[in-house]
């Protein structure tokens, strides 16, 4: 298995990249990992932190998509950024997977371009692990991919998050909710309202109804929870904001509340592409990188995407 | 300054209304207060906690709307119930405010029935207050009376939560910022970028941008807080859920998340309204309930619903 790594994303790279690297072979990861980035710094932080060179391989780089370029055009104009290679690794099928921490809206707009939606796929989506009170593991979708969305869409998701939350969580029979504000049938702006009877009608859903914002982290909720792009974007800020606020106020060591800890999450996934993407937040630290780089192989390995394939074939097929 | 409070609304009542009545008075509440609700439960429970005899105004009724009742319907079949008496009061004059924890759909929709909207108000709103990481305190609106919002509503919450701001929380010049996925204008869902121009240009407004998730809680953010009812009710019902959390893991003494206290919290205001109308939360305790009966008393006080005409009459007339 190859998974391919943008060294350059993220704002302690290469450093933290090359750091969780190390974790992951140490952890017994089993992808050999094509480190794109400046041959010279990456090379002598890899021999600096001894990284076995027999599981990398260096694909040079010294251009880097910013994170206030802007993702098309920058994409155009770099063809030889990290990102850029990122993709045409994944595309010609050297890599398996691609994972960054850089320019979000580049890795989405370059997961559109060279990978293209499933069959089927209406709008690949992004979605975020949410941790759960009890101790469980939900995710919520999308989370700002979509801000402007359409009851198929959100439909959609929930098949989505339901092949994630089983494939990678390993949640059998996922429930789905739809985020709303209220849980009677009924309740909700016009999208829930519409949204609702065709989740409730999709046979394969193990849909479970309406769920409020106090349902998200709670295990009174559902394991994937269901949203337009623009609601989930502020739930995903505002949950990193709180664990800002109990870092600051030294009650981060809190089991539950350390969960919150986006510094170490394993990275967004883009659910609805042909390859696995996994794109990783600015701050993202070793274990972040570790994580991300373990997602990916557990994508490659559980052939998430064919999977997602699969599924959304039968849906598009007449049956 | 007479008044109304709804004995029988939330789930402690009536005796957290009594006991916050009683808190209200003994911290120089100025109102003279009709409570609304069974003469026997209540008359027992004011005599029992020593209730001073001449701030009390009893007005009977044993009819209650329960928090599943529809509200339109339970208003039309119940004119004699606790919420119902409090705006015959209110609209008669004879009361200056309504408080109620009861069923908050029956409150919002006798506040259009009874009250109307103030000329030029579009649609009246709903807000909360929001804790601020540095010890200051913003509101956020609209919080689910409008789950369907077009631009120009959006723009006139920023005007309602300006007022409010000012006014009751004291802030001058209070900044205003629009809830998106990104700080950059021209972000956002269809919604956002049709209103952004509309803040921008709306020269009674200190509107400093697009603030995201993130912002609502920190000082890097505004003093209010503008969204659609949908997206704030998600926002306003997570919050709960993280003090419920904070709380359920013994961290919730700790000084700021104790401001997420919502048991305590003084109330939703309703704004755009032509009288004073708080509503409380279920569960309010006799802390929510004697800060309820002081909001109401200062936005008798201050006018505030009389300064929200007069900017509304502006905005309307041709100038």
């Amino acid at each position: 298995m190859n998974l391919a790594l943008d060294m350059m994303g993220g704002d302690f790279a290469p450093l933290e990249a090359v750091k969780g690297l190390l974790l992951y072979l140490q952890q017994q990861g089993k992808g050999t990992v094509y480190c794109i980035g400046d041959e010279n710094q990456v090379q002598a932080l890899l021999n600096e932190h001894a990284v076995p060179k027999e599981r990398v391989v260096l694909v040079h780089t010294t251009e880097v998509i910013g994170y206030h370029e802007h993702p098309t055009k920058a994409l155009k104009d770099k063809p030889g950024s990290s990102i850029g290679k990122g993709f045409q690794l994944l595309a010609s099928g050297k890599a398996d997977a691609f994972i960054s921490a850089g320019n979000t809206g580049a890795m989405l707009v370059a997961s559109m371009f060279f990978l293209k939606p499933l069959e089927g796929v209406l709008r690949p989506t992004i979605a975020t692990v949410v941790p759960k009170i009890g101790g469980t593991t939900g995710i919520l979708l999308d989370v700002g991919l979509n801000v402007d969305c359409k009851p198929q869409h959100l439909d959609q998701f929930g098949l989505l998050g339901s092949l994630y939350a089983q494939t990678i969580l390993g949640i059998n029979n996922p429930s789905v909710g739809l985020l709303n504000v209220g849980e009677e049938e009924g309740k909700g702006n016009i999208l829930c309202k519409e949204t609702y009877p065709l989740l409730k009608e999709n046979s394969r859903l193990n849909f479970i109804g309406n769920v409020e914002g106090r349902d998200i982290f709670s295990n009174g909720g559902a394991d994937v929870t269901v949203c337009d792009g623009f609601t989930g974007n502020v739930v995903l800020k505002l949950g990193e904001s709180i664990y800002d606020v109990v870092k600051s106020r030294n009650i981060h060591n809190d089991e539950f509340m350390h969960r919150f800890a986006y510094e170490n999450y394993g990275g967004t996934p883009v659910l609805g592409v042909s390859k696995p993407v996994v794109i990783g937040h600015g701050i993202s630290n070793d274990i972040a990188f570790c994580n991300m780089l373990s997602l990916a192989e557990k994508m490659v390995e559980t052939d998430l995407c064919g999977k997602i394939r699969v599924a959304f074939q039968s849906t598009a097929s007449p049956a």
